[in-house]
């Protein structure tokens, strides 16, 4: 405490869509954290309160000064009341997300490629009840619904949830006739006034970078819509053991990082319902997929075990709660199922994988690859199935990369090289021919590395080649950087490079699938790959040939497969078919999970996977 | 809406302690409305808002208007900052209750008076865990309790409740050893932190017009302490009918008569845990009692099938819920047992006055009166039992009664009158000597009738006798009255006295209960009778001598017991023995159950009761 540093406090900010994470110093202008951190805003005139073109808002609006008098002039009182702010103008004063509107789509593209309809078996019927007929007799209203309900639909129905009763109560109140929902293991979950037909489910792939939400028809079968964002708990952290931490150090953190969630889910499904014109009663159930610490945070229960030896979750799942005791905006008895997890390292989102790929009905040994702010790898086919995490950190996502964003717009998304002038061209995400790049993501960086790769100008071990054309010193003295955008073309100003440090993290990255890979193989006595399926971030976008000559995991000769969002795909199978939910139980069961950090000969392997593969002669 | 009275709109108030339910005018002032309607209050200024005597508090508290000065002077800035007003100066402005302090214990002596140790084998059962020991394999933090818990205690648990399995990832992290509560039925209901071996419960009586809870060890059975208080619902009525009207008629009543006494059921329970020095995580279980529409109204259920034909209620219960989804302020998972009813009509009241006294055990016949807002009837043994229910009406309990008040400090109790002088002598309750009658109670009105009718001065058929001393002419010219206590001598400086009308009143409740018992006998066909046991609000105090003499109930010649609260005696066998849980299911299965309005001959029966009998000569 005795460096001026401590007199000055520094609040953590995420900017969205971008998903960047900063420090800003205390009382620091949004709009001066954002550019000291890269990212794009607006601003016409260069941050003098006059052109009122850097609007954002922030979650929770205190984290921000008061309105300045420049803002109450500029903004109007509608976009004063709904928490519109100059970044030139508010200060930060405390924690909190900043959302940049325009751009507050984050792209979640990768993850919202599945369409179509699926089979369908749900967990839901609903009853309808024309008029309830009530007999003087040693009855209840719940026992006059069970015998009507038998009568018309030859149901047995139960009555076991306490708000349901209460809503039948009400509906028998009211009057006329009522519909039943009613769901197969847990009872009658809502009561609804009126002849209610439609009836729809949310299957709900919680990532610990970006969430996405499926809004399912539960008698057809159809996928109808879907959404995805962000998900907010990247304000304590980019990575699982972050969020942990964060739980672990305050008081009050699980509940923080559970209504940071569960509030963002309860926002996207109601843009979904809104979007499609149906209402929020129509939802009869809700299917929860993620990595294990994301499904203990969602269920609010805390994490803290899953970061300490033996790594246990609090619970295995699967578990049926009802939507008011976890906060979400249902009916309050509406079913939320969340998946079976494996251990602390493979959740339900490993499990979602399985099922959308089936290895564990399949003759072909498949090999499944689910890259995401963790690296899953799963190896097998009927006979056995094995599995392991890699700590692959969030590199491959944008993530602790010099020039990193997430895949949102504005992000340099594909990259190549011109093997003779060595110029780098790319692409950039959502680019309508005027858009600047802001930074570059997950697929790009490994797009870039693979391409210096193949002109040289990396070496073996990860270094730039010194004297190379667009590769130059740092003004520190120490490391390089190739430029990929010059100052002056970039959307902040900033240059866009890849430096040696950024090298490093993808390094550290692709040796850990390497050596996944190579020890699982080991450990199952499985020498022989049929099909390789990539899924997770990256999806449909991720160029798999730069990712195998770069040695992210090994050339089998196999096909190779792209899953948009396999986790997802799982979740929605889930949600439509009940009987998929007692296969991935009998999935949690099968798959022998392989502790990556007790195999002795894990660290060789990672070593040795850290080079890049000598270039093909 | 021509008159002037469409101009003034009324409020309705409930005085706290007495229970009496005014219709305030607007902008009355609370002192004004209480001389109205007999309410006593000190006021040794007359009004003036100079002796600050006239202390009131408000609930809710803008149901009076805003402080006056002379309130922002008289009382201290604590006084103010905890709600107290002044109630010469406080206009009533809404619907409310407002608390007489000083008397603010209601009495409920008649259902206080259980004590003892009864036999205990409890639903729940408490296991320590010095030390949780996790184990690196396929397993979760709710299998690591199991594992150890069948190792150490020989007992296999579960872990349904989604809050205990949350307490139990806390506990983890907090570390140390741990306690579970364990429901033999729900499985693990609270993890608490450390060693905590006392294991309490609180059995509640749920009455129309008083609450009572008993606080219980669920280890040895004993009874700790007591506490009661009115039910506060009454502020919308005194029957169970006006409680359902008000949930018909009102968008939001249930859930405001839900919270009415969920709210003072969670005062009381905090007073009997500060009396005793216990917390609140000690309690691990609740069992409740009450007639239909208040065990329907305790679960948040709408009464109104209560309230139409045929009577059905929406749950005939047991119910087995945690405190969260009823809104008990003790560990969320907490399991909270409303006990079964029998019908629309016959409640869990009834059937824990059944337990209390064991018919359904004995060889001897024995009638339970039930006496309260209503009046419930239970005839029979071992082979059968039968039962009905009477609309007494709240006069038995000093409502509709024009100087009635419940038995509450200043009520007049015991009446008797000198043969020779015709003089009455009364005992008025929390007498010592120096406090003034402010009304007569239930106990005290049949006594009074009694000895009236002993005296000469009503007639059989319930005509003050003109012309005796005591019986003057009212004001009026329409009826007759007997003084009991002259205005001087009164607390509230208004005559205390018997009217026609209140005469009339208990005929036509004590005509109920007559008809009632002959009707039951003659369903039933049993013609004798051993035993005759009198509970209820009346309960100790009841001098059943002069209830017989006024023809309440038949001479049966057989021996009569008093039995303090016999429902109340129900709820706490029910929380220490869960066996006892299993005979009340079957008790509400065994039980006949008569509709009186049903019966062709209860209106003959009925009017034949309304005259009292003749006097031995």
């Amino acid at each position: 405490m005795e460096n001026n540093s401590a007199q000055q406090p520094t609040h953590r900010i995420l900017f969205e869509p971008s998903g960047r994470l900063c420090d800003a110093k205390g009382s620091e202008t949004v709009l001066d954290a954002a550019r000291r951190y890269g990212v794009f805003l607006q601003s016409d005139c260069g941050g003098e309160g006059s052109c009122g073109k850097c609007i954002v808002s922030a979650n929770p609006p205190n984290c921000l000064s008061p309105p300045s008098g420049e803002e109450r002039s500029l903004l109007s009182p509608e976009q004063l009341s709904r928490g519109d702010r100059l970044a030139c103008q508010a200060q930060i004063e405390g924690p909190g997300i900043i959302c940049i509107p325009g751009l507050d789509k984050v792209d979640v593209s990768a993850k919202m490629t599945i369409s179509g309809t699926f089979p369908a078996d749900p967990a839901i019927k609903r009853i309808f009840i024309p008029e309830l007929e009530l007999q003087p007799a040693y009855e209840d209203l719940t026992a006059a619904v069970r015998r009507t309900s038998r009568m018309l639909a030859g149901t047995d129905i139960r009555f076991e949830d306490l708000t349901a009763i209460r809503e039948l109560s009400n509906a028998v109140k009211n009057g006329g006739p009522m519909t039943l929902v009613c769901h197969r293991e847990r009872g009658v979950t809502s009561v609804l006034t009126g002849e209610r037909n439609r009836s729809l489910g949310i299957a709900v792939d919680v990532g610990t970078t970006t969430l996405a939400l499926y809004l399912c028809d539960l008698r057809t079968g159809a996928l109808l819509c879907s959404a995805g964002a962000g998900n907010p708990q990247r304000l304590f952290g980019e990575d699982v053991i972050s969020r942990i931490s964060y739980a672990d150090n305050n008081e009050q953190g699980t509940g923080v990082l559970h209504k940071l969630v569960v509030d963002k889910i309860n926002e996207l499904a109601g843009n979904l319902l809104t979007e499609t014109g149906f209402r929020r009663d129509d939802v009869d159930e809700m299917a929860v997929v993620g990595n294990t610490t994301m499904e203990t945070l969602f269920a609010s229960l805390h994490p803290h075990s899953l970061g300490v030896f033996p790594y246990l979750p609090p619970l295995r799942f699967p578990g049926d709660f009802s939507a008011r005791d976890l906060g979400i905006g249902l009916n309050p008895g509406t079913n939320v199922h969340i998946f079976p997890v494996i251990s602390g390292f493979l959740g339900g989102d490993t499990i979602g994988a399985i099922l959308a790929e089936q290895p564990h009905r399949k003759n072909e040994v498949l090999l499944i690859f689910d890259i995401g702010t963790n690296g899953e790898i799963v190896l097998g086919n009927r006979d056995a199935l094995w599995a392991t995490s890699c700590a692959t950190g969030p590199a491959l996502e944008g993530a602790h990369i010099s020039c990193g964003m997430r895949a949102a717009e504005g992000a340099i998304h594909r990259v190549d090289i011109d093997p003779g002038t060595l110029r780098p061209f790319y692409q950039v995400l959502g680019d309508t021919g005027k858009s600047r790049p802001q930074g570059i993501c997950g697929s790009g960086i490994i797009d870039a590395i693979a391409a210096m790769r193949r002109t040289g100008l990396i070496m073996p071990n990860g270094r730039l080649v010194e004297g190379m054309p667009g590769v130059i010193p740092n003004e520190s003295g120490i490391g390089r950087r190739f430029v990929l955008v010059p100052a002056e073309s970039s959307a902040s100003g900033r240059e866009i490079a890849v430096t040696m440090q950024d090298v490093r993290q993808i390094q550290l990255a692709k040796a850990a699938l390497f050596a996944g890979v190579k020890i699982l193989m080991r450990k199952s006595g499985i020498n022989r790959v049929d099909r390789v399926v990539l899924t997770g971030a990256f999806g449909a976008r991720f160029d798999w040939a730069n990712a195998v000559s770069i040695g992210m995991f090994p050339e089998f000769g196999a096909d190779i497969k792209v899953a948009a969002n396999a986790a997802g795909m799982g979740a929605i199978l889930g949600l439509l078919d009940r009987k998929i939910r007692h296969e991935a139980v009998e999935i949690a069961r099968m798959v022998r999970f392989i502790e990556l950090a007790e195999e002795p000969d894990f660290q060789t392997e990672y070593i040795l996977g850290m080079d890049f593969p000598q270039l093909p002669t």
